[in-house]
């Protein structure tokens, strides 16, 4: 009995997209019943120097998208960060599920031992295709849903834990 | 090649713990040099009725025990959730990773189809092995991580990505 790389991946990441889709679903429908300009919402950030809620569900995808280009070694389809509505959002959400799933699953399973690298503007890390899943797609990828999940609860957004789950 | 359950939990909980320990001591340092009162961190909220920065601690040390003892059979240490001070959560953090590093790899490898049902005061939810680790633990667990770390955040704690994912 072992657990394989890509059920821990491709399809959670699928299942968090249409949570994180029905989270922006709530507060889309909570700013227009309540008068409040769409733009409160998505552009909210915690702080001046953190990203805001469009960015949030841009980094989402791409973590997810990075994970099948880097450990995968698909073809990335280049989403280029121009959202600026909800409607907007959902369809960015909506390609990037569409993207996940064209990967296959032999493309991800069995990549424990696989070099992987990730380049960022200052550093350069080197991970195996495990270390890479633990230690920074999983966490990394939970980041951005927590985020732009707790910009839209500090906005008031009638949202709980079971939004962010997915009802599980 | 695969992947194990254990591999997946228990040492990346301790990895993250103690990320989230340096974390904290950044947000206290922070108070002490700021002339802070320590209080304004450890009681900071992201809206009215969610949880405090200390409750979240709580809950990261809560997730990581309960797999332990949910999925691996392992007796439950009780925390009773009375801390107040940084110094009262460091040793919280402390005696988590202590009793993470007695569960032995065999009580969680091999759980992929073991039942697991979770008991919430409204619903109960019953899992697999593998899919409570890939639908509530791992999602739960960052939850918490990531709300910790965004309320520091937002009191202008100075913290990056790279504090969360602990160096990766």
């Amino acid at each position: 009995m072992s657990t394989s790389l890509y059920d821990l991946t491709i399809p959670i990441f699928i299942r968090n997209l249409e949570s994180l889709d029905a989270v922006l679903s709530k507060g889309e429908a909570f700013a227009s019943e309540k008068g409040i300009d769409p733009s409160e919402l998505l552009e909210a950030r915690l702080y001046e120097d953190m990203a805001p809620l469009i960015s949030q569900i841009q980094r989402v995808s791409d973590s997810a998208k990075g994970t099948a280009v880097r450990l995968g070694g698909v073809e990335n389809v280049v989403m280029a960060d121009e959202e600026k509505t909800f409607a907007d959002l959902h369809a960015r959400i909506a390609k990037t599920i569409a993207f996940l799933k064209t990967v296959p699953r032999d493309a991800i399973d069995g990549k424990e031992e696989a070099q992987v690298t990730l380049q960022t503007p200052r550093q350069t890390f080197d991970f195996t295709g495990l270390s890479f899943v633990q230690t920074f797609v999983l966490p990394n990828f939970y980041f951005h849903m927590t985020t732009a999940y707790g910009l839209l609860r500090m906005k008031g957004v009638p949202l709980g834990k079971l939004d962010y789950l997915g009802g599980i």
